[in-house]
């Protein structure tokens, strides 16, 4: 065969595995394959063939060398908000003076602040403002990534939120799958049930219409939507077509857990509030508890008990949160290094973590998430590195060295 | 004049001062003077003219469009151990599995740990693995930085160390300050008496015959050195011409910084362990409080009480304390993110702390730490920014653009 592209002599091939059939669960999340000395082969943006440095093929349209450097699939990114108007720093600031969230929203923060710029740009300019996001976490090794809705609050501006998410998708090497999130907060001019109203009669039809929605999610949290509200939601985007996904137990012992099991969501996210209860209850489910490490860390909040649901048998995906408010980073190799320095991770843990887990709670395990023949050429170079430990020791450092996605080199510079 | 280097149109000048004359201590530390719409002019490696657009020069050899952008003074890093001769990534994994300091220890890790593997190497070989890790620095804005030997623990391998931190002053822009750490930890082949012995008696003498320090150090820690061992050694340092610096409560109030102030120190670095006592003893002293937010984060330790001692009207610096055991990261980007979210500085204060604080500890604040007539042309152009706060909120993006030390544009890739 004639490959487009040889990757030879690496330090050593991450997350190679014959074939991926689920996510990891447990003790099983420790286990990492990593073949040293090997190179491996892509035709047609695919990974073909790969194996030991000794039985490389010969030819390729590009060689490259990948001496004392690792190999790894790109990262999954199961959970971001990238599609937004602005930063907010200005919170931020305020954050930092001991401005409580409640007067952050009374001076008009929060969601609503983003809402309410986002609502005032037209859609070219939201994606215009979006897309160096989307080439950012490109370049720190996102190959796959959701993204929500949620700072629209009307069913324009909902729409407006996933047409540009899917653009990013069809304009970038990104593998992009899109949640609405109407259920984010509920804007200031409705009451709530006017507004859980426009989202279950208006903007789930809308939205599914257009076919812009591979996901639903709500914000299932005290002063947010309840329990109740939340499976009412969810239900009926399962009705038309749309997998539920919760954000769940971020501030308290919301609920959103058990909202999850019962609806079978593919994920549960946050997590920074979750008791034995919840723990017992995710056994032997099929929805993946997600940590989003970032937001914990950015709003001070504990780390979700990661130690505590490995020992219990669950699987773990981490998550970037990608948003203005609380998580301003799409980075995952910060991610990484903050599941294994404050949650106490393994590296080969918080790597699985990141790629296995989340690209299977995205349902994109048949071509996300390991170096597996037949899956994307969705790889990542890095630099010299004496051991794979050294990725997540070196938060702060840029270790990526060359991206490719779909078998081709991305520089954006 | 004829300018050898014109950067124009900036969105703002940051750290714009006619003169500083001296650190900035408590409420003086939230103010950061920021030039709008403006320029600053470059000659013989110099700042010499800046100004509001309006009244920028026309003529300069090269001239660079800042639009969009922000020009900071490069950072000031006063405290790191960034010559070593390998990465400890090994014992990060080790703590994420919850084995102790002790047991490290024991296992062959920690200080020692670096000295077995540093004094295995020649000073070219020590030279070279550490260069990596200077350009490292460069790129992330470091313009000044201070390194300090503490891994040799022998008479020529202190002296090996500090040459090659010497020789990486002189062959890359960044300007270095030299610490003698031979007090870093007692050498498992040695006696505490012993080494106390050979430090005073024929370390100090020796480095100081080469000039080879600038200050002296001491790891005033239970189970390191007392504070009357601490005092005996910077006493004999200041014989030789060696200023002292502290590292001082870090695990425990070790008493560090009653000896800094006892010894005119001119800092105590770490202080994640400082109460009342410390407080009102560094009132009114010129010794620069210096916190090191990333080795705090990277071993789970308190930060610093930062808001008190500011209240309390000291002056604040931070560092990077760029290491291999405790602090993998010379990034003080990364330093000041972390004082904003964690320590909960302002960004005015933790880019203050960052510069004119860690300038002032390091006796350059005639030349570095700000944008000021004379001083050199060591800058940064940040990537598009819509404010100042964005920088430090930004956690995990690298908003740096391009760096210029002694008014040449720095370019590794």
């Amino acid at each position: 065969m004639a490959f487009d592209l040889l990757i030879e002599n690496s330090k050593g091939l991450v997350q190679v595995r014959d074939s991926t059939p689920t996510f990891l669960s447990g003790s099983e999340m420790g286990n990492l394959p990593i073949l040293p000395n090997a190179y491996v082969a892509v035709k047609d943006g695919l990974i073909v063939d790969y194996g030991r440095q000794e039985d490389a093929p010969s030819e390729a349209t590009q060689k490259v060398d990948a001496s004392g450097r690792f190999v790894l699939p790109s990262f999954v990114d199961s959970h971001t908000h990238l599609v937004f108007a602005a930063s907010r720093e200005e919170e931020f600031v305020m954050k930092i003076k001991g401005v409580s969230y409640e007067e952050i929203a009374a001076a008009g923060g929060g969601i609503l602040n983003s809402a309410k710029k986002l609502q005032s740009i037209s859609e070219q300019e939201l994606f215009d403002r979006s897309m160096p996001r989307a080439i950012e976490i490109i370049q720190s090794g996102t190959g796959a990534v959701e993204i929500k809705s949620g700072y629209g609050l009307t069913v324009k501006d909902e729409i407006k939120m996933l047409r540009v998410a899917r653009k990013i998708g069809a304009e970038t090497g990104l593998t992009v799958k899109t949640t609405f999130l109407g259920a984010h907060a509920v804007p200031r001019e409705m009451t709530k049930p006017n507004y859980l109203r426009l989202i279950l009669e208006e903007m789930i039809p809308a939205v599914a219409e257009e076919k812009l929605a591979d996901y639903i999610d709500v914000f299932c949290e005290e002063g947010f939507f309840s329990r109740d509200e939340t499976l009412s939601i969810v239900e009926q985007g399962k009705k038309f077509g749309m997998k539920p996904r919760i954000h769940a137990n971020q501030l308290s012992r919301s609920g959103g857990v058990q909202v999850g099991v019962a609806a079978h969501a593919l994920s549960v996210d946050h997590l920074e509030n979750i008791g034995d209860e919840e723990i017992e209850l995710l056994k032997g489910t099929q929805v993946m508890p997600t940590a989003l490490p970032f937001a914990a860390f950015f709003l001070g909040l504990p780390f979700p008990p990661v130690r505590k649901m490995l020992n219990a048998g669950l699987p773990i995906a981490i998550a970037s949160d990608y948003n203005p408010g609380s998580s301003p980073s799409g980075s995952m190799p910060l991610m990484f290094s903050l599941a294994c320095i404050k949650m106490k991770m393994t590296p080969e843990e918080a790597f699985n973590a990141a790629t296995i887990n989340t690209a299977s709670c995205l349902e994109l395990l048949g071509s996300h998430g390991s170096i597996t023949k037949g899956k994307k050429a969705n790889l990542i170079i890095t630099k010299p590195a004496p051991s794979f430990a050294y990725l997540p020791y070196r938060l702060g450092y840029d270790w990526i060295d060359q991206i490719f996605l779909n078998g081709k080199r991305i520089n954006y510079t």
